[in-house]
């Protein structure tokens, strides 16, 4: 059966960026490399998570996650990726401003979802054609679906940097047990962690 | 050469401890045995990490590690442990109200240091006799010793559970990276994460 991922590489104190993301620093300031190098530098190393990650049929994010714009739609922003996004898929982007469906090359689709977390999900589970749906990121996106309970399996991959300040994973998600799935595994540059939530 | 340690048994949102400790609830509200069960209930799949913390040959901890109190000393508390704690060695106890060593059953005698975390290490390293020493807690301590780059190996006991609120580590210790030790290992109840930080 299809489930709901979401795959976060965070620092060791549990954040996803830095603080004052913007067009010239997405990732925020202080984190550079630091909790994505693993996937650029070690693609062989980590194949297994990597395919896991671009396994899933369709893709949520919120809308700091696809630009740095804010309230209306700069229409010339298509997202950070270039012409050709590596999602290779349905991305449904949650925001409180409506925009045409943005189709981008290599099968990346961009549609605006403007009615919340649960009607963003029903539309990338049909997208998804059978297949998981990923939440994408950023924090805060993550972080409300697992407070609301629909995140099935959530895959961390913990970097060794102390941050101290940024944008936090696992934070206003209230207080709940989870079940590790399959053994820890990693390399210097990152250590993989797979957990599902209990759902209360 | 010994080397300065820290084992702490956190919850994958960070926490340490619950909010609230007191004589009732000494790891605080909503944490219950979910940080440490894994010492408890499964003592032979974790002996390796369960030597490791032992091996110290001296041990620093805060006040509110030792005991509830605050203020004055009530020299009937001799801490949480009973009549022979699970040290079996010299503790040395940060405080800012003196008090004369308190011998306990078993080799544990706890020293109480008023003049701050540089001068408990100094004695700590004299007492160890050449084994490590260990910064048993709480999490405000440890951070304390982090932050002055005075920790070569953190040992990191990740449960599988989100507290929401309590006592952080990790924080307040400023920015820096990471080398990590050995391979990630673990059961369902517990991840083992060593890490060295490395000194600007």
């Amino acid at each position: 059966m299809s489930k709901v991922t979401s795959d976060m590489s965070l620092s060791l104190d549990g954040f996803t960026a830095g603080p004052g993301q913007s067009l010239d620093l997405p990732i925020g300031e202080g984190v550079g490399e630091s909790l994505h190098r693993w996937m650029f530098e070690e693609p062989e190393l980590h194949a297994e998570a990597i395919a896991a990650i671009t396994a899933a049929g369709a893709f949520i994010m919120g809308r700091n996650m696809f630009g740095p714009g804010r309230g209306e739609w700069d229409l010339g922003w298509q997202g950070w990726w270039g012409e050709e996004p590596p999602y290779h898929g349905p991305v449904f982007v949650l925001t409180h401003h409506a925009r045409e469906p943005l189709e981008m090359k290599g099968g990346t689709t961009f549609h605006f979802v403007t009615d919340g977390i649960e009607a963003a999900l029903e539309r990338a589970r049909e997208a998804a054609g059978g297949r998981d749906v990923s939440i994408a990121g950023g924090a805060h996106t993550v972080n409300q679906y697992l407070a609301a309970g629909l995140i099935d399996e959530l895959r961390l991959h913990v970097a060794p940097v102390v941050l101290g300040r940024g944008e936090r994973l696992l934070a206003g998600v209230g207080a709940f047990d989870l079940e590790p799935v399959g053994t820890p595994s990693g390399s210097a540059l990152i250590t993989h962690l797979t957990y599902r939530p209990e759902k209360g």
